[in-house]
């Protein structure tokens, strides 16, 4: 039996974490996860932001780089009562906030018990242990020399961003984009040799709801990117078209869409126009919004038959819970929550006409994973289009990712999932996410094992496939006849 | 520790396969499966065709007995992009699809590793080796050997159809049959002593769906079948009602209800004999279709409690998600997708009729796993009429089954469960899915006894009662008063 | 290998039972509840009657003390056919029903094996072997020693319900009361110095409920015992605050609130005392009853960010499923049935307004454990005033309670818990209810240790805040500041 308390005087990650512990189990699990455990990463979704890449600047104190942004870090310790202040998160109209990081690093320490079961216990650890050299847990009492030992490294030069995807063994990583962006940070890299390693994701989604404030603005800027000033819906969509090319261009290969609902619903093209042209006056109507954007997922999708990007979809979050929040500290400060998420009537337009183009690949995540078996794999299971990406945001932990598999497997098997993909703002995490994924799909498999649902030899293929070449495969770019565009 | 890779040589199927591997729970649950796995095959519901029976004539190809009819199969190719034309599903304009039975086996073999992790997997694995002798495991290679293999066992005299019965030990078997059939098949079978091995089953979908293309051609049938033109809503009960005793006369213990939804609300008879009047007239409103719809499954419960039939009620799929294949190939190619289903609301006015009425026993499945334990559970756990029938249809997988085990026996134990039924149309496949099931109770029950939550005794007696007492019980046909009609 | 029969010949609990078994994680399972198992029981939401406390009378017969009452096995029974008349469940027209308790336990002994895998066994188990000392298992056969066992047993002194409270460590007890109650129980044991160990609940939901029969007998009893004549809606709520008060006076500390829906959309005063005007003249519309309802759990809060009391919110149960059921023997006997939920919106107008509040302390309980991972561990893991209940009524089994810490610890941790609360009006199975929580929480948190994910320091001091120190503190009034109440 291993001795569980053996890691406590210092602070070490255990070999055989996350890996199932009965004794049948485990060595079959570590069997895979060694097949596993050295290949490179590909990082298909993520929201880096190119800027700190092509600066390559050294990171600046630890709260800023781990405390702060972390919005799964900072609703934890909300929630039990330390303030948005405390944590150094910014307030819109300037109002003092915490700003000596040690100050901000020390409240998160006094409160590491709270992360206890949780993934960010998980990945934090990771961080600060294997990728940061922390040798003592933390707490109240080892914040400082835990600050002290994180600020040193961070200021090495084998610690600035481009030095890290060498060391983290990142082959390829997606940034997020909007439709407007200039992708000059992206131009920048290409120019240094790293464009094929750093690629842009395409989101569309300030344009293309169109009761979204400031959505005028982000139209006229997508026009003038484009090189197509908008006035009309026909002008909207070849903007759109034009940038997209323009994403291709930059490497981009795939779309990203966070919409509220699935629906992939067409209007008419007089509908489409008249509810353009009604916001473009400025009036909109909460319905038609609704529509107008469920219409455009559609056109997403038209899209990429052409361009052969991958689409990515993941609906179900309800942005910003609390509008006080909201008002005072923005987006993304840990409120969005998930709601019950429909995808069977939803995606039944878009599957209708696209589900069997072989230029089309559409992934879909969930929040909601009540609709794992009844749903998603079933859809999965049939339509050559589609594929499951990753669980996902309050999904992507030890027992989530389990389950996942558990629930998935059955009717869509492995093959119609896209293997891991992080889905992380947390540059350091990404070796701990894809890690943990390992050792949980090397869990799984090992059970398929010892079950003897599985041989030895398939499971290690599969354990490879889910790691590495099922999310390559997964996000090549299509020639509108299905053949993978050359990478 | 077992060496997995031991079976890769050869092909054989594992004794402990599918039984719990830590080394606590994997010897009781042996034990335990030794109790139930030589007992007869009750097969209560399933989509053998009676006249296949009645023939008994030599299967034909290997892959016109086992893939181009197997929607599970099938779905899969076509999800990883094999064209159904490639597996010879047939185009309902009789265009050509492969024709050859060896290239379609040869395209089923080379994907044998898309079904890793799949009950698809499981099933064919125990049909391939136990059943017919494969020896090397299935794949582009080998897949002319296999299928000269099973074509040569396909020819043998003890692999057609009655000889199967007696070698899979299927002591009754339960087929489909439409309101209107002549039931031919199951007369010409009485006759020669098969009368109560293989029995129909009176499923009125065709006619109680007003909207269903085809509805008053077949309505006209079920008159002339019944010897009562059907000229009115109370003709068409009568029709029912005369039909329904033709079944009891041939034998049948049981109706089958494919709902999309599993509402029961009741009309009153002037205006379900409206709707009929109008729907006869070709005039269908979709709304006044549906309520016709529920109020025929309240309808058929009343029925139930007359001539003593179980009732099977299994709403939750909408069928022929894509319209494009269904007008391509029609029904039943894999593009049935569940939806979520809601029964609390549903079934109160069947059950607060008729759930304690002595004479009726309704069996719920469903295709929705979240609704065990909040709905079908406490339902089936006051309610004497209701019965849960076993997970079905995504969900009759070795993981599917367990958490249906977990999720329900809180609630309603197991003698609210009818035991396991396994609704198939592949014949050779019966004797996998029950040993499956009786695998995945055994390790379920063994879980229970390790954890001092159950004896052994119990254990024991609990697996013979869900592999053989409780179906036989729970299909038996009853007298209004609740005797169970002897058969 | 344990032996798992070796319990069958005597009657004996098994120490290791409903610990995980693979051999790793028992041995910690073991070590981590030896920390729990003699701590007190803190049990802060339940149904004992207050006045059996007060009175300290000898309980009854065993059946009117463990049969009758029980709806959970009441239901069982039943669902298997065995009537109400049979287990003396009495009838409201005062028609005859069995009244020989020990032929009532006779009928329940003889349908043991029904239990076999339900909590009802493990918590019957605990309360016949371990608390009344029956030696041989229950069946037909010994039903009556049984009986004569448990009846000797209930005339000894030492088990009066007071010394069962000493004997069971029970360091506090909730009762739940009536707005309207005269709390004279609670007097009388606070002058015999039990004020601190058992405490009143203040349920409102008859007053809240406007659609309910008897509702307005029921307002005008709130206010008489308030002293507040209630002729308008501003009378209303003085009553509500006033008996408030005199709760808190009481000792109570916290409100509980069972409503079919979680919505808490507040209502214009204006409206409000429309709504309020209109059901005091006997008029009352359905929809405005449930706007009335929800507005009324809104005000619930805001008066708990004055007096401190905990809000406990249990929606989601359809109550009274069967209306002719309902008709002949009342409520709370095994027809409430969950529904499906929402939260996420329907809590978001009570979370907006007071989630932040350092004086309120929501305690939100659910049916529909789909809403675990996708709505309330996101809400729990933010605001911080909500907190998540225990897996509650139809999730209180064993496997209940593991898929709860499985899909909520991700998300909320185990700080946004309250740990257990037990809610039974099963006096004698408190224990039982207690230790199952202990055990299934040890092996979670052994599993998270075996498999590294958590050290051992931390799992044992984790074990004991679950059992003792977040109920504790869960449930301890608040200053509108946020001070915990010193109790």
């Amino acid at each position: 039996m291993p001795d569980p308390a053996a890691a406590a005087p210092g602070w070490a990650l255990h070999p055989d974490r996350a890996l199932p512990a009965d004794p049948v189990t485990r060595p079959v699990a570590r069997q895979i996860l060694e097949a596993t455990a050295h290949l490179p990463i590909v990082s298909m979704h993520g929201h880096v932001d190119a800027g700190v890449l092509a600066r390559d600047e050294a990171f600046g104190d630890p709260a800023s780089l781990l405390v702060v942004p972390d919005h799964y870090l900072v609703r934890m310790l909300v929630s039990q009562g330390v303030p948005h202040d405390a944590l150094g998160v910014p307030r819109r109209d300037g109002g003092a906030v915490e700003s000596d990081p040690r100050e901000i690093w020390r409240t998160f320490a006094a409160h590491w018990h709270l992360f206890r079961g949780t993934p960010t216990r998980f990945w934090l650890e990771h961080v600060l242990v294997e990728v940061l050299g922390v040798t003592e847990r933390l707490s109240a009492a080892t914040a400082d020399a835990a600050y002290d030992t994180v600020a040193e490294r961070l200021r090495e030069p084998g610690f600035r961003p481009l030095a890290l995807l060498d060391r983290f063994g990142i082959e390829i990583i997606a940034t997020t984009d909007p439709a407007s962006a200039d992708l000059a940070d992206h131009a920048d890299l290409a120019t240094r040799g790293w464009g094929e390693r750093v690629v842009p994701t395409f989101r569309p989604d300030a344009v293309l709801h169109v009761d979204r404030p400031g959505w005028a603005d982000d139209v006229a800027l997508l026009g003038e990117r484009a090189g197509v000033p908008v006035g009309s819906y026909r002008d909207f969509l070849r903007a759109l078209e034009t940038r997209r090319w323009a994403f291709v261009e930059a490497g981009a290969r795939a779309t990203d869409h966070g919409h509220l609902l699935a629906d992939t619903t067409p209007m008419s093209e007089t509908d489409a126009s008249a509810v353009f042209a009604s916001a473009l006056r400025g009036d909109v109507d909460p319905a038609a919004a609704r529509a107008f954007s469920a219409h455009m997922l559609f056109e997403m999708a038209r899209m990429s038959t052409q361009d052969g990007l991958v689409m990515q979809l993941h609906p179900g979050a309800l942005r910003d819970h609390d509008p006080h929040v909201m008002a005072s500290r923005g987006h993304d400060v840990g409120y969005d929550i998930p709601v019950a998420t429909e995808y069977v009537h939803a995606l039944r337009p878009l599957l209708t006409a696209f589900g069997h183009h072989p230029g089309l690949r559409l992934v879909v995540f969930t929040l909601d994973e009540d609709t794992f078996s009844r749903e998603l794999a079933p859809l999965a299971g049939v339509y050559p289009a589609l594929r499951l990406g990753a669980p996902w945001w309050f999904l992507d932990s030890p027992d989530g990712m389990r389950r996942f598999r558990e629930a998935v497997t059955d009717t869509a098997g492995f093959a119609n999932t896209t293997g891991f993909v992080d889905d992380t703002r947390a540059f350091l995490s990404i070796p701990a996410r894809h890690d943990l994924s390992r050792r949980i799909d090397a869990g799984f498999l090992a059970r398929l094992v010892v079950e003897h649902r599985l041989d030895l030899d398939e499971a290690l293929e599969t354990a490879v496939d889910l790691a590495y070449g099922l999310p390559r495969r997964a996000y090549a770019r299509h020639e509108p006849d299905g053949t993978p565009h050359p990478s």
